[in-house]
């Protein structure tokens, strides 16, 4: 069991900064984070583009924002449990949150900072009716490992660099590779085009543009799945994989369930604290909403820096707190 | 007269960085300071000290903080009335708000947003009963040209830097140097204290410790200030010149008079868009308040931020505002 003051769900920019927020109020912090890394959508998804209206800043790269802000938390040590999604939360009979995460982990804290964000970021799935039957059971969302493809016969679909790239390595791994894309122009990086292009003129892969897949099939094990062309009619391939690489896309998900007031697919706050409507459990950045929200960093910031002043005093009662300026007072880490 | 979209009272950081955010909608802004350069406290009290809790920033001195915020800034092309305080607002018939400074300086702007801080700087006055009769007769509180008291006898007051380096300055120019200090230890630099010191022992200056300057007299020009030691009874001294060099000290001043909901110093305001009880008039920054108001420079960038939000509307009543992200549109300056 892990135990902190504040558990924070989300190591985005706003759950990092909230922890040295917290520990100049000499509480404990510890991230819980589905993503494998630190960062939130700066690191996912535009790490190395730059941001322009971080305040004092008039250029600075996602990834070394993140980099800064780790560096800024780094004195009040926090602790992570990174790659794990948190699912579950219950009350111990102290009045302590438990919560579990999907792969089992149980951590204790009186006080619960949602810093989600838009939520999880989970693979985005293609419309096909019976596509959850063949999970793990051939079709597969991400390639984690290329050598499951030996010999194999693999259907991919997506128009990303993504797709492009796993068609061009794994032109030389499976026995057959067929690239499917909604439209006849790519995405992608223009050399990786090229060169898919190229593949598909020397018949080293399948390139079938304007189509979809729209059916799949076999017997329990995938088999054969359906192509369907505009204007042209269907196909059935044999194929022994179906990757749909359409990239990741956040979902709410088990935040949804916790009890907490939601609207738009956000979690409602009190500006006050932003105090969600359960009792310790506090929302800050993207995933908040209140009369004026604006989904920005700087926001976060604000509102991270609000909210610890209540956890403290929901932690210590009897205590009293005043404010001391930085400047002042210095940064005593643990 | 001046005219602009946002009349910013106060050039410190949450003024500084209203130009930024309201030139991403495209509204210009120009700043009104009664102090001659911009920054605010970090330039006026404590430019060389770092801040430790500027988001991204593990360490930024004051000073070098506001750089960036002008760095920023300046895509923008903000205008300045500086050295000037905002003195009166009145609104002409389109409802635009016309405000003059001290100076007579007009400015018209359909919106006003107040980031006075903790109010202008001036100076902190002895509480001797008719000194504003000798104000500018003999009493000043700001040393603005030494060669005003060349052969004149001169009565500093204080126990900081100031008074310290102007008694040994003036030392060489004045006819008769007193430093009149409460306590008889010092709050200056080591070697300016020892430099005092020195002087006093050689008779080249009079230094009075453990004293207060309690009372003035003169017909209309000051002619002797009244000298009281703890537990010693009073001097009498001729004098021509009395300069109490106490700091600077923050009022709110004229803003106190313009029909604004003010409750412990501060503007009273609503954090769905930080408005005043007076339409059009916003404040952000030190000088607000509002249920959990943290006086940081991190809350006022937040504040800020919503605020021109709502000032876009107040303008544009009729366009539609939609939130750009600045990694996704860039920084389109004037
Ligand atoms: C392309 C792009 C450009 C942008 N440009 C700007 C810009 O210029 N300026 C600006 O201010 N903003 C910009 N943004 C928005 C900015 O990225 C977000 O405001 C910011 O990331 C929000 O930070 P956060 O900490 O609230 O959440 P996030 O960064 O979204 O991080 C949330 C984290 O929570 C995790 N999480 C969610 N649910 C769970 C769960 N149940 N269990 C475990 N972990 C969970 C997620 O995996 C994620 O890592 C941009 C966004 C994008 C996509
Ligand atoms: C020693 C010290 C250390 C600090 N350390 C920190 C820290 O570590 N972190 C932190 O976040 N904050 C700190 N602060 C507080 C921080 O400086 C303030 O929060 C910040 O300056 C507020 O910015 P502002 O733009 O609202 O106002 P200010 O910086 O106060 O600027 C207001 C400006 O408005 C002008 N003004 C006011 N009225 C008028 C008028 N009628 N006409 C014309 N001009 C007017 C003033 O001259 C002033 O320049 C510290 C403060 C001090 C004194």
């Amino acid at each position: 069991m892990i135990e902190t003051d504040i558990l924070i769900i989300g190591a985005g920019p706003c759950g990092l900064f909230t922890v040295f927020e917290a520990g100049l109020l000499k509480l404990r912090c510890h991230l819980v984070d589905s993503l494998p890394q630190p960062g939130g959508q700066l690191t996912e998804i535009y790490p190395k583009k730059p941001i322009y209206d971080i305040p004092g800043f008039p250029s600075v790269l996602a990834g070394d924002l993140v980099e800064h802000l780790m560096d800024q938390a780094r004195p009040f040590k926090p602790g992570f449990t990174l790659g794990e999604r948190a699912e579950t939360v219950e009350k111990d009979e102290e009045g302590n949150f438990i919560l579990t995460t999907n792969k089992g982990t149980k951590h204790k804290a009186p006080v619960i900072a949602i810093a989600g964000g838009l939520g999880c970021f989970e693979p985005r799935k293609p419309p096909i009716s019976n596509i959850t039957d063949f999970e793990d059971k051939g079709v597969e969302y991400i390639i984690k490992d290329p050598e499951f493809y030996r010999g194999k016969r693999v259907v991919i679909a997506g128009g990303g660099d993504s797709a492009l790239d796993w068609t061009i390595f794994l032109s030389n791994v499976a026995s057959e590779v067929s690239l499917v894309h909604r439209r006849s122009s790519f995405r992608g990086h223009l050399d990786s085009v090229q060169k898919v292009m190229d593949m598909a003129e020397s018949g080293k892969i399948n390139l079938v543009t304007n189509a979809e897949v729209t059916g799949l099939n076999g017997d329990d094990q995938l088999s054969e799945v359906t192509i369907t062309k505009q204007d042209h009619g269907e196909i059935v391939k044999k194929a022994d994989h179906f990757v749909p690489l359409f990239g990741l896309s956040p979902k709410l998900g088990p935040l949804a369930d916790w009890g907490l007031n939601i609207s738009k697919n956000s979690i409602e706050v009190d500006t006050f604290d932003y105090s969600t409507n359960v009792e310790g459990i506090y929302a800050i950045g993207d995933i908040n909403t209140y009369p004026g929200k604006l989904k920005l960093i700087l926001c976060g910031f604000h509102e991270a820096t609000l909210m610890v002043q209540s956890a403290f005093k929901r932690i210590y009662p009897d205590k009293n707190l005043v404010l001391k300026y930085t400047t002042v007072n210095g940064v005593n880490g643990f």
